[in-house]
């Protein structure tokens, strides 16, 4: 039966009698809208974990000024429909000013790893991410946090934040999930016309390009940048904002191509900024 | 009998094994070259709870480039001596690539905080106190954290840094410990000469020249703060940078003074930067 707390000292509570009862706990953070990305995520903290929790929280910190904050989409009723047919008994659903009551002003900065790649297009953008997941992982004290690849600067931001923090918190990352044309799943998909979402296939496609041509022995940079490049350019809708293929673990840029290299990229189409990523490995 | 875990990895196991006994912590995280005021803050960590734990760490995160790391008293072996007189069991003293390990890039702001009264001095010191601060936090899991009085912004800090980030830590403030003469006890003291020493008193001077004029019914803070700044100026050798009556929360400065406003203040007494401060009462 699918419990939602809304109340920071209700799930405190909860958790307590979880931990009391030696429960491990699975966690999945996310910002509602679910889709099968998240439910992935779900399904593996259920199958490795006693207890899952999944918090439903559209954090106001990690929107630009000129960002979608208002129109995200939200999706409550059908999101615990679809927790509770995958077995989540617990959801923690705050309010805004349970989160961030008033005189709130701590942040978490990761520095080096948050102004590379999406931080220069979304100045403070993961510094509200890492407070807010912070926050969460004191209150649910997760033995695991489930996140997607598909955030790939995200996960290495929250990776090295529970590393230099000392959190004890396995922070376990999954394979992006995609439709059977390769459209990686997200929440902000639904902005999409039908002509955007085909278009949006040069993301994906373009990230494929680069694989091939990793396998095939090339490993300068600029030359796969190049070939993607001419594949999003075949998009009339597209705009690259950036397309960079980095160290999975400082995200620096890379000339010269290696295995393990992550090919990541930011991709509006129409008014929709998408991103995508694929780890090269030849 | 005392033990000196020096890593992570071991601290770690030995507070799990503390955990799973259900013992509860106290904890004391200091720089070591220890005093009565630390010793006193010991003492309550003792008689509240089942294990103390005290950490020693001089943290270069919180000392400017042109300040006195490289001088900070370090006194470990009398450190131990005195903590196991108090009947400490633990203490935890790592080196700084235990803390700092290569690529560390995390820090914890708290603003508006921060770069009020010392902050304006010591730009960073905060932010270094903080994130060394929340690590231990993670590490040794304390029911309570003890800290004195007299670095009152960083008590500060602290409190709205574990409330902003649902840490569930009592953080514990303790008063201010003076010899008989009323200087603060501060592991720095030990730069004063003995001219000097006897001119530091001059801050504990001004501070209860404060409270009785707040008790005789004077509330204009320009007032008070002038009367203080004559008093500091018999002293030859000191240099004040700067004296404020402030909000106990907010560190906002006040104009009028109300009951548990704390008058704080940093002189310099020589080369040596001095703090105290006292919560007025009346």
């Amino acid at each position: 039966m699918l419990q939602v707390i809304k109340s920071i000292k209700d799930m405190k509570q909860k958790i307590k009698t979880i931990k009391d009862s030696h429960l491990t706990i699975g966690f999945v953070p996310t910002m509602g809208a679910l889709h099968e990305g998240h439910l992935s995520l779900v399904r593996n903290a259920k199958k490795e974990h006693d207890e899952v929790v999944v918090s439903i929280f559209v954090n106001p910190l990690q929107f630009g000024k000129n960002e979608d904050l208002r129109h995200y989409p939200r999706t409550f009723d059908r999101d615990c429909e679809l927790l509770s047919r995958e077995g989540v008994n617990l959801v923690f659903y705050p309010d805004i000013t349970e989160i961030y009551p008033d005189g709130f002003c701590t942040s978490v900065i990761v520095h080096d790893l948050e102004d590379k790649l999406c931080g220069k297009t979304r100045p403070g953008h993961f510094r509200g991410v890492a407070v807010v997941v912070l926050k969460l992982f004191h209150l649910i004290k997760p033995d695991s946090a489930y996140f997607g690849q598909k955030d790939f600067q995200q996960t290495v931001i929250i990776k090295r934040m529970v590393y230099d923090l000392n959190l004890d918190i396995n922070v376990k990352v999954l394979p992006t999930i995609r439709n059977t044309e390769g459209l990686a799943l997200s929440s902000r998909n639904v902005y999409l016309t039908e002509t955007e979402k085909k278009d949006a296939l040069c993301l994906y496609q373009s990230l494929v390009k680069a694989q091939c041509m990793a396998t095939s022995g090339i490993t300068d940079t600029e030359k796969i940048i190049r070939e993607m490049k001419k594949i999003i350019h075949t998009c009339a809708s597209a705009t690259i904002d950036y397309i960079s293929i980095v160290n999975p673990e400082t995200l620096e840029i890379t000339s010269e191509v290696r295995n393990g290299n992550v090919v990541t990229l930011a991709i509006r189409i129409g008014r929709t900024r998408l991103i995508d990523n694929v780890i090269l490995t030849f």
